[in-house]
């Protein structure tokens, strides 16, 4: 019997049968991984301090092994195999560190701008539906976006927690809106370990700009996903492998109407995006 | 191209080429388990919140990533690759978070005992050779080990840093000899993550009794090493996976003679492991 095989029986009294699979098949991979590589002393030290590091670098307000996670595309793979049983939903993307429960929820329509901002106000609008179109009514709807500074309120001590935060429900005909301002593209914590690998990897540390939603409706499959910025530098290289092509969006310039006055209370020129999210239903979840 | 060969990608611009192929790899492999275990978010949480606490419990005097590494065998399988190039040199073990640099160079047969043991004396005494048995004089033969209680000086603040540790040097003949007490079993340190895990595969702590070396000369690669008791309980299943049969000794039970009173100072009964180490050349030694 070989060492990997004896670290293996060692785990056998594991009484549950799936935590003993997993386990056992990272020990398998991870004796796998030295095999492979054959790791020096000094090269399986400097591991250690690199795991240790990224350990002690977490705190409420911070999560090292999340964003190691989602640099090296674990999180967006595990995502990939969980959800997108069906090509017609909406695709989902990364959660990431900076959502806030238990936001205010917010008319329809309305801002979610708390704190001043000097862009032209944004509109977003659309549909939450199911796969066959059908409207679905009562979703709730979390959004939460960067600052003109490229920072989310709870990072950024200077804004107030729900700036740029809100929850939306959708309409009886499954609409929602809301009023925010562009996202802006920021780089991700580069002060840490992750930080480290990134610049030695000469990996760039940015995310696209993007919106993040969290669409919750009796019947369906929560959604985790964001809208992103047609044109932003960054989408082909963003840190996190979060973009995917249906996510992009496109806003247009609008001018102030008797519409948007009433129902928005828009005075000014302002942008738009127009976007259906569409669920799947719970039935088709696999765990 | 698929995601994890895109996360490859974005590590290609590593110029060491060392480097990249262990961070590449690791990442296959990591993909490779999230693939064949597809981990739901709420069991990915899980290790994600296990990697952060094992890092957060390390300090100077505690590295319980490194007892990770042990406990799942990496250690020792890494030991297994680097070492034993050929069957004739001494096997060796894991180092152990207990060492202790620079202890005293002490004499020829002299005692390691700096606190009061009640245990009789035991008198460790052998060669150090090369691969045709010609003796290696000069070398550094770090010794240590726990006390009576199972602690180690260091890990036990009643203890003397020096107690049960020191340095000798073998003489022109290759000997070496000192005396000590029994060493005995201990646990592993079970009060963190790691000790979590064991509890929950109902995995035994227990290291069986050992006697560390760290024996270093010029000319040689250097071996770390521990000698087991034979009979020890725990010898079929030592939590680190260290034992190996050619380190397993016997001790006899010894009188008082003219020898042991006038070479050791041996007044009393006392007990005896003789062994010898050998040592390979550095030319064979692969990086």
């Amino acid at each position: 019997m070989n060492l990997t095989e004896q670290v293996i029986r060692s785990f056998q009294n594991i009484e549950n049968e799936r935590h003993r699979f997993l386990i056992t098949t990272f020990i398998k991979k991870l004796h796998e991984y030295v095999r492979e590589t054959e790791p020096s002393e000094q090269e399986w030290e400097q591991a250690i301090r690199f795991l240790t590091d990224t350990g002690k670098l977490c705190h409420e307000q911070r999560q090292e092994y999340i964003l190691l996670s989602d640099v090296l595309g674990v999180s967006m793979l595990i995502d990939q195999i969980l959800h997108e049983k069906n090509e017609v939903q909406t695709p989902s993307t990364v959660f990431g560190p900076f959502f806030i429960d238990n936001m205010p929820i917010r008319p329809f329509g309305s801002s979610i701008i708390s704190d001043d901002a000097a862009a032209p106000p944004l509109l977003v609008r659309g549909k939450i539906t199911d796969i066959e179109g059908n409207p679905v009514a009562g979703a709730r709807i979390d959004v939460w976006q960067t600052a003109e500074n490229g920072m989310y309120s709870g990072q950024d001590p200077h804004q107030s927690t729900d700036n740029l935060r809100g929850v939306f429900l959708s309409q009886e005909d499954g609409s929602y809106a809301f009023q925010t301002i562009l996202p802006v593209s920021y780089p991700i914590p580069d002060d840490g370990t992750v930080g480290k690998l990134m610049a030695y990897a000469k990996r760039s540390v940015w995310r696209p700009a993007h919106i993040h939603f969290k669409i919750e409706a009796d019947g369906f499959q929560g959604l985790v996903t964001h809208l992103f910025l047609e044109g932003d530098e960054y989408l082909q290289n963003d840190a996190v492998f979060g973009v995917k092509d249906r996510l992009i969006v496109r806003y247009s310039e609008e001018k102030a109407d008797d519409t948007s006055r009433e129902r928005y209370g828009l005075n000014t020129d302002y942008r738009l995006i127009e976007y259906d999210f569409i669920l799947t239903g719970d039935e088709s979840r696999e765990r």
